[in-house]
């Protein structure tokens, strides 16, 4: 395994400037342990920008362009890194490298979330690999993990934090006692959280996260579009300070399981969860992401580090470059596609079943407690634990319930029954909580 | 990839069943994924349960066999698993598996951490893949983590919490207050620890999974007589209790990282260490094993799982045979192994650098505490902190201190100074510290 293998390298930002470091700066480790790989050519917008940074690297054997042709025409170039995100033109610019029988490798969730299976396909047809380690949990190397160590096993769940973002702020208000809104100008300043930080928020970036983790998990073709979702803009500071009394933390975690139910479905979710403190995924705080995954074989194993950031995306981008140059050279390359031979639908979200935590804002008077009973019983809901029951300034009580597992649909039914008692100001708060 | 891959299997203890249910159980799942696998032959000496075995988990196509040229004799055999551990005879099983060209999956750490670079070589010989993630941290999958997907990394610390017995005796005085000899006994009677628990409490069984590790994270050859190795036996409930409330857990841990003092060194050891209660390790608990990786690219990683037991052993032996499988369907048997290109020593216990905890009984007099501080000084060693100073009934007063990092032939000397002090009347404990 001596033969040098070449690479065009589409996109220099956070996450291409930091592959480029890694495969520069560790080439002769990386060329001792596997092949020698060197970054022949360099695709991105701002040419001079792109000169500098080869010079400053004094990477005598690089070169710039802005036309992405020239790397993917190119019959010296093994493998494409695409870097640059979103759908358009990063589709066109791997459709284009596997069409020409090149390896691609991509950080791109927005992509494969999206248009995964035909990538597959169109690698599998082209003898390529496609490889997207990076687009999931950054540095954490569990794609390759479900793909080939874990093999053998039935995946009987899987709790990822995903969200590198969403994860600081609750991490922040639960350790601060601060409400959402400052949290989240806290991550923006740090520079954790974009401008418009929806797509994080709102559990969109975890939801395409999970539909990769999940299709590969049941070897099925789930989309984006398939994922359940539910953000963290409502999660107040009083949930956060419940939760820990009743021995949770509050994590937005996405899920994916086989459903219980029907054997056809599996379930992939995003939401808010309490998690017991106990459990592994409670301790994964700040920026840091951490894939929690049930095997009917392994059992429980986790996966952390860290989700984002220059050169632990770099990492997982450098490890698939890496394993596509010993296919290459061992002529194995599209050998160990993904295959995608399940039929799976998603199970929807009103027959998925959860504990619940809520919390109702009610007048201070007699007989309220028995009229919620029954708004809960009339939709064959049970209650594990009334928990807390407190009077506030306005006069109105604070109360805060946990359910039995229930089907959602009958929560969603009970949850309309609450809303048309008068003696319910408001349900302030609906968290799945984790637990049988 | 539709061929069929036939494999023989050593051994039906508690490994080798779990590995032949998992095979047996899960054969659509893993043709589906990969390669249609099938045990062809199992040889063990109690042939009767063998053929029970067989009968029970209804395998048309496995026979019994007590000798085990039956298997590595067999042209149809591609794939031989080695699950009977020790030395002698696997050592032997394995040379004629790999010298016949055949695949050898094994999941013992003895064998590896003794004979591991003859094994390679004589595996690169005859282009045949032996593969041993099980041999660490059972379940798992962090040796190929670290030779795959972590390739593009300078691996800048290794920290494994890898031996279950060990973990459970420290987690269960830590949560009850219990001492040592108790929470042994509770091991043994739960079957966590053997009647004879020298292996695991002194460190050896963590020492040889070290030695594993270390040799790939450093591609050197690193054998288990090179790792300094301390036991748990004289960590007591007062060391664990001190150590919560100074913000630590004591772990045993095995470490590998360069040595900063020398380029051509590492450092492997395993011994009790006081890890702060915000580190990810620290919340590893009961028979639960976790490796703790930091890359330069990656930063920092933590895997996470069951490091023992039939069932998650046999997810790791299972992964290796379906990846020996898809070498072999693919034609690149032997072309992925471990490279130990690096001559590495190990750095002498003497020449490491730690920050320690020592616990003194001295006398209740005057002055002692000015003569111990002088008996550091001569060491050069500086403290961080005296922390506790109690009168025990004996008359006797209790010390604790936290030294500053110190070469540790300084610390053994000031140990023997203070030895020699008339106001010493023990050095109770002695505890490396993870720290600045």
């Amino acid at each position: 395994m001596q033969k040098k293998i070449n690479v065009g390298l589409i996109g220099l930002g956070t996450v291409g400037g930091g592959a480029l470091q890694v495969l520069s700066q560790n080439r002769t480790l990386i060329g001792r342990r596997s092949v020698d790989i060197v970054v022949k050519k360099i695709c991105n917008l701002d040419l001079p920008y792109t000169e500098a940074r080869i010079a400053e690297l004094g990477l005598t054997e690089t070169t710039a362009t802005t036309d992405y042709h020239d790397l993917t025409d190119d019959p010296e170039i093994d493998i494409v890194i695409e870097l640059i995100g979103g759908i358009h033109p990063a589709l066109e610019m791997v459709q284009a490298a596997l069409r020409a029988g090149k390896s691609v490798v991509t950080a791109n969730k927005d992509l494969v979330a999206s248009h995964g299976a035909e990538l597959f396909q169109l690698a599998a047809e082209h003898q390529a690999d496609f490889l997207f380690e990076a687009s999931v949990a950054g540095g954490i190397p569990i794609l390759k993990a479900l793909k080939d160590s874990l093999a053998a096993n039935n995946i009987v769940e899987i709790m990822g934090i995903v969200n590198g973002t969403t994860n600081y702020i609750l991490s922040q208000m639960s350790s601060t006692g601060a409400d959402f809104q400052p949290c989240l100008q806290r991550a923006q300043e740090l520079g954790y959280a974009e401008a418009n930080p929806t797509n994080d928020i709102e559990g969109y970036d975890a939801a395409r996260k999970m539909a990769i983790l999940a299709s590969i998990a049941y070897n099925a073709n789930i989309t984006e579009d398939m994922v359940y979702v539910e953000g963290i803009g409502k999660i107040s500071k009083f949930d956060i300070d419940y939760a820990a009394q009743l021995g949770y933390v509050i994590k937005l975690v996405g899920l994916a399981r086989p459903s219980a139910a029907a054997e056809d479905a599996v379930e992939v979710c995003v939401y808010p969860l309490m998690i017991p403190t106990e459990h592994p995924l409670a301790a994964v705080n700040d920026v840091f992401n951490a894939v929690f995954v049930e095997g009917d074989a392994l059992g429980q194993s986790m996966f952390y580090g860290r989700g984002a950031g220059s050169l632990p995306t770099a990492s997982a981008v450098a490890g698939d470059v890496i394993a596509a140059a010993r296919h290459i050279v061992n002529g194995t390359q599209g050998g160990y596609g993904l295959r995608l031979f399940a039929k799976r639908r998603v199970l929807p979200i009103g027959d998925c079943n959860n504990k619940f935590y809520i919390r109702l804002m009610v007048q201070d008077k007699p007989k309220v407690l028995a009229q919620i009973a029954e708004a809960f019983a009339a939709s064959e809901i049970s209650l594990d634990s009334v928990i807390q029951k407190r009077v506030m300034d306005s006069g109105l009580a604070e109360i805060v319930l946990i359910t039995h597992q229930v089907r959602e649909a009958n929560l969603q039914e009970a949850v309309a029954r609450l809303h048309r008692l008068s003696c319910v100001d408001c349900v302030a708060s609906l968290i799945r909580v984790k637990g049988a």
